[in-house]
């Protein structure tokens, strides 16, 4: 199969359906990464955080623990976004607050309030707080009943990277509008849906790795009766404090 | 050049750019036709209303006159959306009033809420209420000031097409949520931007034909100023009133 293009964004389904509950069904892994290589999303019923770097899929669960996904085939996406991730700047920089790194992004990309981001950073970091989310207790359980029972942890002195997009405002309710960022550690034991720029201090410089992008490529759920009825409504406080 | 998949969509831009006055740049009309054969938008600084069917561009104008698009490479579009047409139903049906065309592709499509429909209607219409942008008077204008001045058309026992798309409500800002269409008569000298599906009434029963399209694919302007400092908050009432 022909590689996709890229810094193309491609996602399945959109947040709004998280929202509403809709994670009964979706694309199995294997067909998300024949549209990139870096990512994130989460699993069938809302378990857990999805992060791909260079392919690699791991399903960090809210017990703390780390599945790498081995049988991409076998495992269900309902909602996802990717991209094959080749960044046009790269910058070493240090950070301890969420300043600092809108600063630089800004500095980095000063034409890209309307596009969108693909942002990777390696490094050590002093502090890094993340959540992960448990799963639906029952089908249809929308995303902030779970949110809301998810478990944070704080690490510290951990390297790692981060993996992410800033999406443009314009998307709220299809994605989130801002940036959206997953984490995990070097040895592949911790990690989560980084809560926000504020959420992590950088151990000196680490390694940031950015492309802006311009074409953004959707599937949504069919034959999911589940998607076909939902109210997608926007609800841009719901998505931001869930997702933010 | 590969033919795109039947039953995309593919944007290029959004339709709050145009809000914005964001036109004075865009994508040659051979690009997009790449990437379907049926669609719909608009020409540099808004001056007119694009349609095309079966590969054929033509810019209806607010002084009542039609040009066909015969040198693509060479005309510009700001905002504009295609589809490779192969629709999956055909239906003979008339209509009277909203209601009717509304209930009929509920019928047609039951499970289509969330997704994208592309709709043909050929057949004689014995009225069809169409405006037509005269462009805009300055760089920059707004898509209200522009549409404030707007020549709408009032045609009788008329034979033509009807090609446009409905959006589902989430994509508002991006898109048009709801429907957006454009008329042509067969002889094509008359045509322009509906004025909703309650500004037409069919002289007997016209063709119908229709595709849900689940596939959403966007291309944003690069290297663009309008477009990198557009605010683009999304103004539903705005976009409803001009594009509804």
């Amino acid at each position: 199969m022909a590689q996709p293009a890229p810094n193309e964004i491609f996602q399945f389904s959109i947040v709004s359906a998280l929202v509403d509950g809709v994670a009964s069904h979706g694309i199995p892994i294997s067909a998300l990464l024949t549209h990139g290589d870096h990512g994130l999303g989460t699993f069938r019923n809302m378990v857990g955080e999805m992060i791909i770097l260079d392919s690699s899929v791991y399903q960090m669960k809210s017990d703390g623990t780390i599945v790498p996904i081995t049988s991409p085939s076998e495992v269900i996406t309902p909602f996802s976004v990717v991209t094959r991730f080749e960044p046009t700047q790269r910058i070493k920089a240090a950070f301890s607050c969420k300043a600092d790194i809108v600063k630089l992004l800004n500095e980095m990309f000063p034409s890209a309030k309307n596009h969108f981001l693909s942002i990777r950073m390696d490094g050590k970091f002093k502090k890094i707080y993340v959540r992960t989310a448990g799963g639906q207790e029952c089908p249809g359980e929308g995303m902030i009943a779970i949110t809301s029972r998810q478990r944070t942890y704080k690490f510290e002195d951990v390297r790692g990277t981060i993996f992410g997009f800033r999406c443009p405002g314009y998307v709220m309710g299809i994605n989130v509008a801002g940036e959206h960022m997953h984490f995990i550690s070097d040895d592949r034991l911790k990690g989560g849906h980084v809560l926000g720029f504020d959420s992590f201090e950088t151990d000196g410089e680490v390694d940031v790795s950015v492309a802006m992008c311009s074409k953004f490529h959707m599937e949504l759920p069919t034959d999911d009766e589940e998607f076909n009825h939902a109210a997608l409504e926007r609800d841009s406080e719901a998505i931001a404090a869930a997702e933010g």
